[in-house]
């Protein structure tokens, strides 16, 4: 049974494995509420999840350390799992799915856990470590399903509680539910009128779904860059939780998501991930009412590797307007291209790329001239659409 | 005069403004020695500009105070300032040269300062503010070179002192020398076999060469992305500091700044500007001996545009074989982009873009094909080249 007392057990325990992450006031993010952020994106392995795993490892048997644990994660939960049982001088064998990518592969083993890849999905890697768990004896440490790994996540809420004082509401991301349930749990006992927020992403609603139905649900597939909170089945443990305690549960889109992980790196100078950033987006899409609330979202996580980010940071850039793309149809004559970049660079635009492309034209003689630039906003590459008009040029 | 009662005064008259940003041990930055960060990026603003602007102002006299402050900067100390005065309720002008980017702009109207765009460059805005210092009678707030400017800067120290024992050396950023006159001060003062290390940009190294040739010397033009450092001429206050009490400077290459701010978001979550990544540069690339030691590197801050940001992802993911364009010179006949994209799908690549060129090829029915694809590194860049070439595609 989970209880109060394994909540500050943990807090003990992960004293000397963890970071107690500093609560930090976000300006300019939701400027309708006094928003704070739990960043445990900065904590040790880049995510929340060592605080369960390190916890359920050191509360393991003599007998269970013995034997060595082992989990089955393409992410945070395997660097949380592998670091874990090092730092308590066992050994961790962590099964991925072998299209998990390399450097997910190499952390892991980084932190020192064995890594046995397992052809197909994330199922298949599940199912083979339940068999490695029976033939060989290992313990198996799930991702949330778990009361001590459920205690670990809840010594966020007593970080939180200890830091700020009046807090209204805690806004949490959702996958499988170990999370929110152990920071629900935990404020509930200690602050009943602190209200606890869940939110998922839109193409993973399995938490959203069995609440709303009264049911736990297992989705047929889940879509959404938010990989971490990817998760098609609750738990038992953490559905009973999240029904008993949670106040709310909201869902948030792709593009709020990467619109919130945009916004942390440019006004917090963070790096969440997309299932560290679901919270943040909810505040910031007022999927809640948080109107003149003092509210703390945990920002669960950092690890995005650097090829999504980009794509987040490129998205970001086209939807406020600082990165855009021309086509212009051209009679092709010597000149015409000089004379675009001249009135570009008068507007104050900066081209970063041109591709000449032939197309179906009207003269036959045509071709489209494809213009990237960067911008200041929209209003800006209204300016120079208009002014690249006015002198004639035909964008399509 | 500087004294340390300056330092631990501005220590406690800061107290209500700034954030105490905590230290945090990286990992897997620099494997030789012990590193931790001060995350100067994280405190408000985005920079640790505030703390010397915010104190020299508060020991204004009340007839300076009620004339306002004036400033010119294009960044940090701009918001530093505005922020500072308008938390002491009294008005600042900041001159900005009218070429600054029109989000450093906005940022600084929105802590609350008046704005004067001067034509020209940094030094016409420098020129203008003090005409209007002149004319108006505001309070010119010089960006380093001032004693409460420094004794600002020099609680860092203070923090870092009181945050960890026993270190052998702090890492510092160098523009004009506000910062590490602060903390060189101070760090002597009370632990004087501390070493403190400054790091400038390669491309604009005036306290380097003022220091090596003993006189302050003025550089005829910076080049460096690093903008928060990039200064012409040290102070003469900041000049005689650094003579007396920094152990060592080192220079940076734009591509090692570049390095570190891509490792800082991979590794610590972190977004630092160029300024704010040269002392991490100058630890990852071994510019002072540090092996075995503990050591904290200054991120002095995090205020990089999206714009350069994605700049320097790019050109970090192309340095270390994350994304790579292949050149193939094809003959036009159907079915071979069909058949490149199969190849490539089957190393494990994957295509982000396909550009047909005309070009010289050695066939009259010849063509270009520009490829990009996102790959794993070298090694998996090499895999898909090989298996082209073997296939019969010429690879130019």
């Amino acid at each position: 049974m989970l209880s109060l007392d394994k909540v500050f057990n943990a807090q003990t325990v992960l004293k000397s494995i963890i970071r107690e992450t500093n609560v930090v006031r976000a300006y300019g993010i939701a400027p309708d509420c006094e928003l704070y952020l739990k960043p445990e994106n900065l904590q040790i392995t880049g995510s929340f999840k060592v605080r369960g795993s390190a916890y359920k490892i050191a509360m393991l048997s003599d007998d269970e350390k013995k034997r060595g644990v082992i989990a089955c994660s393409a992410g945070n939960h395997a660097q949380g799992v592998a670091l874990a049982a090092t730092k308590n001088g066992i050994s961790s064998l962590i099964c991925l799915p072998d299209s998990a990518p390399i450097s997910k592969v190499e952390a892991t083993k980084g932190f020192g856990a064995e890594v046995c890849l397992v052809e197909g999905c994330s199922d298949d890697a599940y199912q083979k470590a339940l068999e490695l768990r029976d033939s060989k004896g290992y313990t198996f440490v799930h991702p949330f399903d778990d009361e001590n790994v459920i205690a670990g996540q809840g010594t966020i809420a007593l970080e939180i509680l200890n830091e700020l004082d009046d807090i209204d509401a805690i806004v949490v991301p959702i996958g499988g539910g170990g999370l929110i349930s152990g920071i629900a749990y935990t404020v509930k006992q200690i602050r009943p009128s602190v209200k606890v927020y869940g939110v998922q992403a839109a193409g993973a609603p399995s938490m959203f779904n069995s609440i709303k139905n009264s049911t736990i649900e297992c989705l047929p597939s889940v879509s959404t860059f938010a990989d971490g909170i990817a998760v098609k089945k609750p738990g038992e443990n953490t559905y009973a939780i999240v029904k008993e305690y949670v106040d709310d549960i909201a869902l948030v889109s792709e593009d709020e998501v990467a619109s919130a992980i945009l916004t942390l790196m440019e006004k917090q100078k963070m790096i969440a991930e997309g299932a560290g950033a679901v919270a943040v987006a909810a505040v910031m899409f007022n999927k809640f009412d948080l109107k003149g609330k003092r509210v703390v979202a945990v920002v669960s996580g950092g690890n995005i590797d650097i090829t999504s980010l980009s794509r987040v940071v490129d998205r970001g850039l086209k939807n406020s307007g600082r990165s855009s793309s021309l086509l212009i149809e051209l009679i092709d004559k010597p000149g015409q291209l000089k004379e675009i970049s001249r009135i570009i660079a008068d507007c104050g635009g900066n081209v970063t790329g041109v591709h000449y492309e032939k197309g179906n034209t009207e003269s036959i003689n045509g071709c489209f001239l494809r213009i990237e630039m960067e911008t200041r906003d929209f209003d800006h590459i209204k300016l120079i659409t208009k002014t690249l008009r006015k002198e004639g040029f035909k964008i399509v």
